[in-house]
């Protein structure tokens, strides 16, 4: 797929360090985990309202630019937690099966 | 990053066409949009819940999970509509700047 | 106990007829049922963090307020699908045993 | 209106002190402020469900009863943080003008 959600925490993670009023994500980190954690559940709402919508009109627009939000938004949580978004990621592939690694070796051996 | 996702919204499409009772996505798939949008609800409450907890006790494990659990349910919510992953990492790639791609292009023209 | 409940609904009714620009509640029920149901989420997730901070610092103020933001929007959403906040007491009653009435009635029989 | 949420207080009271496994409350409570706050997340997210349904079905029982519990869920939340409903009521109260009391007092003096 992509390396967006990589390149995405290495932008997280350099506004750390910014000037609160330099960025929308460096206002967020400002204004605390709450703020965060705020954002994080105003999103996932309207992306449930957008799926709903969607499910009627068809139209999905809407739906993929709210998902983005939730997602963006909770790439910020963890990096105001210190966490890197590859560790969901190693999660989601210990429950479903090879990591992309594993399975380039178990198919060179099959 | 990884290819996670690609390969999740693969599986999640597989699933599509099993029985109900074969596994938990083709049971939430049978059960209808509303149910899958509760469960992206419910998993964005439980991240929440996980990040206060954790910014106190500096444990993340159950954050990882809550936020894997809750990008897993998103998942299902867009392929019942029809959506890959892709399209919001698209969204995600035009909000913050150039795409890999575009950026290998931009490098190999400095 | 009071008829809070009962006045609000009352106002919520009155202000239908308002220009948006009258009131917050009268721009609420303009700009729609979406925006209505967003507010209601932000809420619920604000009551959340909220309790979870009080649970910690033993102050219940926040938790109040936001709870009475969390109900008020309720009620907002209950009048714009043309609902009385009687009906979910209605539940609640039919629910938690007796009514009031029914409660009366029974004890003078007793 | 009623006392509905009133004698709903005394109920939940009452059931701190039960064994766990002697009603839905008491098992509530025991499982701890976390799944409580799970229930008020999860149940907003079924009443802006049943919102949007309403709206284009026309029907407004399941939002009465998904309403009905998302008010429950948040009666419980206060009854473990040892508040009562009458402070959300009077908060209410404060913002929308005149108590009931208050009101009573004023009309009798024009």
């Amino acid at each position: 797929m992509s390396d967006t959600l990589d390149r995405l925490a290495d932008i997280l993670e350099t506004r750390k360090n910014a000037a609160p009023d330099s960025s929308y994500v460096a206002s967020l980190y400002h204004k605390g985990l709450n703020k965060i954690l705020e954002k994080v559940g105003e999103e996932s709402v309207e992306t449930i309202l957008a799926a709903k919508d969607a499910a009627i009109s068809g139209d999905c627009n809407d739906l993929i630019y709210e998902t983005a939000d939730l997602w963006f938004h909770s790439l910020v949580m963890l990096a105001a937690l210190g966490q890197h978004p590859q560790a969901v990621l190693d999660e989601l592939d210990r429950r479903f099966g090879l990591s992309g690694h594993a399975e380039k070796a178990a198919r060179s051996q099959s």
